[in-house]
């Protein structure tokens, strides 16, 4: 298998579908549909998933897709290469902010992760890392992340698990809040990841998130030394939902051991 | 007065501000200094608040400043014409992700808004008001604030006061988070109020500003529909620091009766 040359592929599907969905919006806008915007969002998640399948599928039949949209074939298992994704990881950053959404592809290989992409679609910005050759920004490379302590940590977080909730002690994320620099919230999963892999926040929690959200990410996250788990510590199921957290190495056992209390 | 002709002033100093800043910023990540980003950002902030009072002195030396780093005089009313200005807001967002920082200034005359700036430094984005006149978005004029449900908006806050703090009853906040169909928190208050002023969020909540951290914002918000006050519904303290709220019209009222309770 030529990861190089799938890579290469990747990255030009992913542009093209960025190129699609920054038209057909910029189309939407100016002809000022009556249409719910809850719709256009849902319509071109639908086309560009479709796109993703039709490119992945001529590229190489083999390939299995596990889409958030759920249109390509129905995936078992991780066995062989599987290509998982999400066309527009943000969808109501798309339609209220116009910005903010990416979307985030993930290439596998019997469960091991080989290829990750987050594009920030309106930006035009590309986070990606091949396995064992490292990660990038753009052109450039995105370096180690440096350790530092919980105090200076600016995590990414919807204050809704800071309440009471079903999932977690909601005290002891309370007691986090209180603890680190600053919090942020950002509406997009794979946006907050691709922060945390570059350095911009220091970690991101979650209590419930799909394979999609996580796939691409999880891989850049290995190449920059940022650790990506679930609550408990374990790899993050790809075949169902789980909670997730990817940190900064120097705060990520630390925060699951004194700030995370599953109910 | 010609705000006409102030307002051009205005635009070519943020601009020419926005330039400085961005021009230090990238000499500085690339000469990769050992200093402090916190002394960094601190030297940055003075600089450009200088070159601000400088530029203003020249315009015309009857103008006062009010700025966050204090270097310009003291000022002890509004009366007359004030600039009141902040060279960098967001400052940790600057230090660790080098975007989603604002320059903000408001331009008032005996205590009314006249001009209204937040400049996203990193994007070269300007929304900007002119008292009676409208808002923009760079080139585009920004429409009116359309009504919306409580339920359906998406409103700015920080998880901080979702959690028990001396200021506000957070049983209540954790009421709106629960009510509302999703938060935001960016790290910087110019940010979000330039998103409610053009509908990416519909309020935005912080238990304590400055006025160089809203000046701008509330004179675009007028110009929109949005509606800012302090947490009473009162006006603005802009000789201190006061509690803030602006919001979509439709649910500014609603917001401060159903789920504020100052303690």
């Amino acid at each position: 298998m030529d990861l190089k040359q799938i890579d290469q592929f990747a990255k030009e599907t992913i542009f093209e579908a960025g190129k699609l969905i920054r038209d057909t919006f910029s189309y939407e806008l100016v002809v000022e549909t009556k249409s719910d915007p809850n719709d256009l969002v849902t319509n071109i998640d639908r086309e560009t998933e479709l796109f993703f399948i039709e490119k992945i599928k001529s590229f190489d039949p083999s390939h299995k897709i596990l889409g958030e949209e759920g249109m390509g074939e129905k995936v078992q298992n991780l066995d062989g290469p599987v290509w998982i994704l999400d066309p527009i990881d943000g969808t109501m950053n798309f339609v209220k902010q116009h910005r903010h959404f990416m979307i985030t592809v993930g290439f596998f290989v019997n469960g091991i992760g080989k290829l990750g992409y987050i594009y920030d679609v309106m930006r035009e910005d590309l986070f990606y890392a091949i396995e064992g050759e490292g990660a990038w920004y753009n052109d450039t490379p995105l370096r180690k992340l440096k350790p530092l302590k919980i105090e200076e940590a600016v995590i990414g977080i919807n204050a809704t698990w800071v309440t009471p909730n079903k999932r977690i002690n909601h005290e002891k994320m309370i007691d986090l809040v209180k603890t680190v620099r600053g919090t942020r919230s950002y509406g997009s999963a794979a946006m907050e990841i691709a922060f945390v892999v570059s350095g911009k926040l220091d970690a991101y929690i979650s209590m419930r998130l799909s394979p999609w959200d996580i796939g691409g990410g999880t891989i850049i996250a290995k190449e920059v030394g940022a650790i990506a788990t679930n609550l408990n510590g374990n790899d993050f199921d790809f075949l169902s939902q789980d909670t997730f957290i990817i940190a900064n190495p120097s705060i990520h056992q630390l925060i699951l051991d004194r700030y995370i209390e599953e109910k």
